[in-house]
């Protein structure tokens, strides 16, 4: 038993002079003084202690140097038994590689396996990365249409795929719908990139936040999925490491290693995760167990406080997300844009929400708006007091 | 006056037992026991213990939340103070973004400014970051032949300008020859760049390490040179802060920011430097003055005691360089290939330098090998030895 072990979660700790001081990004540093931020995914909760006290101990040893292209060794081991274990897979250390935030990931990984021309299929709404990187690649996107609990149809959902087709992007659990594709969902998805050789990048960066019963079904432990899976993951969402832009890939084998290395530009030191990034990282993985079950008992408990506050508001209507810390109501019936209603809450409520606009999400966000729930009980009561109040409806 | 002010640089300092867990990038970490490494420009030393200080002092805050896309506001002041008094130049906080390395900002600046198509002219050789940052953009480079200490013929330097050239690659001063441009070189630069209306890339990461009586002359000195130069600056030199990643740019003005933070997806968090690194960039610029000065008087003594070595050598001609820490000998009368003498020395004389490939440095870097100087005058001179030892000539 670790040192580090006993050291729980704390939900009503958090330290709002330090958030005013830190948290960019659409938070607490960049809003108006009084402003409640629901905004960026990133938790106000500090980082565990265990991670800070790994840091520490870190830099004791006085280098910094340079470290190996693909990430520490003890990173990529630390990686590889964390997620074969919690998501009962095989993944071995060869396979990973250290990377700088999932976000620079997804564009990394989409230069390595898409040209000019092709196509990614994405769902709508989805987080704009997937967008983002298949635009960097000079890639283009066809979006499917989801919602956080409909059937899919899977004939819709094929006749997307054409001869430019190269990937299909599933973000597992899905922000912002907080959807847990089941394991049927993701063989379907599995099934039709095998049919037309497409490439599945799987972003799973939420997948340590699922709520019980739930659990996390990665696209890697369906059978057949790994050579064909570029897997994404990263620490900003369950740990509070979002500034220590600290996250990795699985490819298939280590001959996709040693070519997305050449091609991302990592053997020539231009990219790369920065080695105290990975240490706060192995920490996270090794030691924040039991804080990471009491932050998603915490997020849990949320969720459903917020659900059913926000169900009650006029022309609001709410899915209660199986995953991720995010709440994505469906507020076209009151009338106001996306883009409207959160400027008006910023502004009567002091209250900061991401509009769904097509820009963050897709044109299937439109009409819908994103809270976090990462944060105290109080805050957010307080926060949701205030929507009440100002309710425009 | 700062707590940290006194802490001086010490010389006989290193620890090799966390060098060779922690020193990659062909160092301790990466070859066989008993192998001196002064291959990777990484010093043996460990950072000063300012930095770590700054650390620990940043972790006890508890928050790793997003930074700014552009950097910490305190980040982009701290380098904007420290450049413009060291530097004589009037550098704005709001004209730099920080950059995880050097060589990231290398590839994302000449994504920013080349086409496909366009082409960099860059010195012979210099630094591979330069020709691989062109070919990250579609670019080609041109080049031209450079010596430690000739003249540089300006007519036949632009006669290398063509309708496709559209930028100048400049290390300031220069890896591997250790040239320090003059200010009449730099301005000679300028007007070419003004006459053909070209952008300036000046890569001054190893500024820090000048030799007396020199001085480091900045690009951004030179009169009307700031709306032209992208300036690229880092930490792993001077700060042995390789492995935190840490870097920054200025760009000629703000709507040049803007455009960057875009061009490189640092607005869509996919691009960004680490907080912590940049607390440690930040605690190097204001609390390590006094430890730089000793880490450089060190390395002027280590340059001196080598170069003396390194000429009674068979078949060696070795140029005294005026910056960095890095010997570039001539080797080629030895009738040795750099490749060659450099796996014999690795084989024969367990000491592992960079061979003068044309990978990395380009064609004018045939026939010389690269040496660092950055550890104990002990371990250097058991290297000497042993290279004397076993010299093949």
């Amino acid at each position: 038993m670790s040192k580090f072990s006993k050291i729980e979660f704390c939900s009503t700790r958090i330290d709002k002079q330090i958030l005013t001081q830190r948290a960019y990004n659409q938070r607490w540093a960049e809003l108006p003084e009084g402003t409640i931020p629901l905004t960026a995914a990133d938790p106000d909760f500090p980082v565990p202690a265990a991670i800070q006290d790994a840091l520490v101990e870190y830099l004791k040893g006085g280098y910094l140097s340079y470290g190996p292209p693909a990430g520490l060794p003890e990173f990529r081991e630390a990686a590889a038994i964390r997620f074969s274990i919690r998501d009962g897979i095989e993944l071995s250390a060869d396979r990973i590689v250290a990377i700088d935030s999932a976000a620079a990931g997804m564009v990394a990984l989409a230069r390595a396996y898409l040209d000019v021309g092709d196509e990614m299929l994405i769902f709508d709404p989805v987080d704009f990365l997937f967008s983002h990187g298949a635009e960097k690649a000079g890639a283009k996107t066809a979006r499917f249409r989801l919602t956080a609990t409909g059937e899919i149809d899977w004939d819709l959902f094929e006749s997307l795929i054409n001869p430019r087709t190269k990937m299909i992007g599933v973000c597992q659990p899905h922000n912002p719908l907080g959807r847990n594709f089941t394991a049927s969902e993701l063989r379907k998805i599995l099934e039709l990139a095998q049919k037309y050789d497409l490439w599945i990048l799987a972003d799973e960066i939420w997948s340590d936040i699922v709520f019980a019963p739930g659990r996390h079904i990665s696209m890697l432990s369906i059978e057949g999925a790994a050579e064909r899976t570029l897997l994404l993951q990263g620490t900003s969402k369950s740990f509070g490491l979002a500034g220590a832009r600290i996250g990795f890939i699985a490819l298939p084998d280590t001959h996709h290693v040693a070519s997305f290395l050449e091609n991302s530009g990592a053997v020539y030191t231009s990219f790369g995760a920065a080695t105290l990034s990975q240490v706060a990282a192995i920490a996270a993985w090794q030691h924040c167990s039991q804080w990471l079950a009491g932050f998603v008992a915490h997020l849990q408990s949320q969720r459903d406080f917020a659900c059913e506050r926000l169900a009650r508001l006029a022309g609001v209507s709410v899915s209660r997300p199986d995953a991720t810390f995010v709440l994505f109501p469906d507020i076209s019936k009151t009338g106001w844009s996306s883009e409207a209603l959160s400027e008006h809450l910023k502004q009567q409520a002091e209250v900061a929400v991401v509009p769904g606009s097509e820009r963050w999400f897709g044109p299937g966000a439109v009409g819908h708006i994103r809270l976090s729930l990462a944060t105290t009980r109080e805050i957010l009561s307080e926060a949701l007091d205030r929507i009440e109040s100002n309710w425009p409806v």
